[in-house]
């Protein structure tokens, strides 16, 4: 096995366990226009930072999860990683810590937003 | 004591604890022009949203020093809660752990500008 | 009534004279999920801000309109401003006004975003 | 002629040329709540700064469909800009290219969303 | 008289009227490398957009002041509007109100930095 | 040779043809406290991205200009890039253009600080 396939290998198994089925299908989403993008966020997120220790998967959650409600502008891939959040063992309340504490750093409309991907995605699984 | 009050004392207290004297210079900063805008940060940031529990100040600090990161246009604010970061517990690599993740979610610019902030409050630290 | 109350109660009562039944809505829409930010909105965003005076009303709205414009990133926000500004005594072509100068600061898609988010308004606002 | 007209007579032209019936309809939309708005996109977007020359107008719709994409909050223009790329000489490979390269600078996110609208355009000029 | 040249010459004096120094020092630092760039702030910045009418020069920069420090990344440029508000009518109080507004729609990062930019602002008009 | 140390010697190659000495003093100023970040950026922004093909370099460096313009925080970056552009083809007057392109599409401050960079830019070149 090439020194790729390991990369490759060790960030599906690590996509596969924190982002669940929210994060398959947006590898899928993208095969037919753009593989080598799903391959680099396989690769490179998740197989070279993800995998990196140090911090625990939830502490990473955490900080993405923070991250994109902070920016705004990435509704789809914040609900992806509010699921991957909850998948690595963040409970409910602590993910809306989370977006409560936009609100102080990047504004209401943040958090408001935070809160709207999160009343979807806990829709999903709770369905 | 008044209600306000209460909030105020909480709040102060957890500023200390956190950001501790970078926090307090940032405080002292908005006595001429802005100080009504210090005890909302006081009252609001800390007595309200930090003083809520259910997350560990260090999952706090992990996720401030995230959406500072990544939002990119808040070097100042980025430092002090580096410097929270370190004072709540997160140790020097756990704290460049989220700033590479960042690379990730907001590109390699944001996390680069996040390491600058690093370098010069370790310096400090270190001073 | 305690000191909270008061801030609760100034807010709402500021809420709903602003935002009308857009804000309400907004508010509502948090009681399942995260009710404490609906608070916070209430007794800090309204309570403690809007009601500070010095600005009028109207002026507070130009600076909201004109910021989330800006911002790009809070497009349901954006739609309860313009409906705020409407209500506290901007005309339609003032907030048009507001929207085109966002044009010059922001760039034009932030502009046309908040044209077509009035449009959504106007349209309510028409029915 | 009015120069205001050797303006808006250029820039129209360009526009047509440029992003086709996507950014006709941009123009139209705005006939209603925001004429003035058009006009300027048109004079001074396409009559004065797309009309510079120097650069090919493929290196200006790299350029624009760069920004948008990175910025992330103007999915609309950025489709716009896409249909723009394709129809002045870019091939879908090397739009594809520009998107994926964003990953660096603007992260993950934004080169998914900017593929998400590009699968948008081509269903569209496919159909 | 060119049409162009009515454009350039009503722009100018609006933008004197409003940024008065520090918006001459703009256009100046343009002269050697984009020229050009100085022309399109000054025609359609000033002379198509600033001179509309229906709001007041005073609204106008209230909103501008609240879009750059919402925005963030554009602090000599809210220097420069942080004078033009002061120049059109507006009270030092009236400025501090827009830029803690701010916080409540772009975080507090976002108003420490607009009240940082308008200590240096008040510094120079008082020396 | 492993695989990633393709990776590595494909990247620093490009690195060092696109950006010259501005970026590696990048890549040296990460040595101390987050070497790791310094190889992402060398095997997947430039091994992985920049070595793609399909765009020339001109292209690849008038796209990132144009990112981390209209992104408008990240100008220690953008300062490397413009360097970049003029290191692989790109004329004084193209990369003016790009510049004031970003006007349309992120607004005035975001086209000034982009000149602001390139004055620094140029003039370290002269020197």
């Amino acid at each position: 096995m090439t020194e790729i396939g390991e990369r490759y290998e060790r960030g599906w198994n690590l996509l596969k366990t924190i982002d669940g089925e929210a994060g398959e299908r947006v590898i899928a989403s993208l095969r037919d226009v753009a593989p080598d993008l799903a391959s680099y966020i396989i690769e490179f997120g998740f197989g070279d930072v993800y995998a990196r220790g140090v911090l625990s998967l939830k502490e990473r959650e955490i900080a993405t999860v923070a991250a994109l409600t902070a920016l705004g502008n990435a509704q789809p891939q914040l609900k992806v990683h509010l699921h991957g959040a909850l998948n690595v063992g963040c409970s409910r309340e602590e993910v809306v810590e989370v977006l409560i504490q936009m609100a102080v750093y990047a504004g209401f409309p943040a958090a408001l937003n935070g809160i709207a991907a999160l009343r979807d995605v806990l829709a999903e699984r709770d369905a």
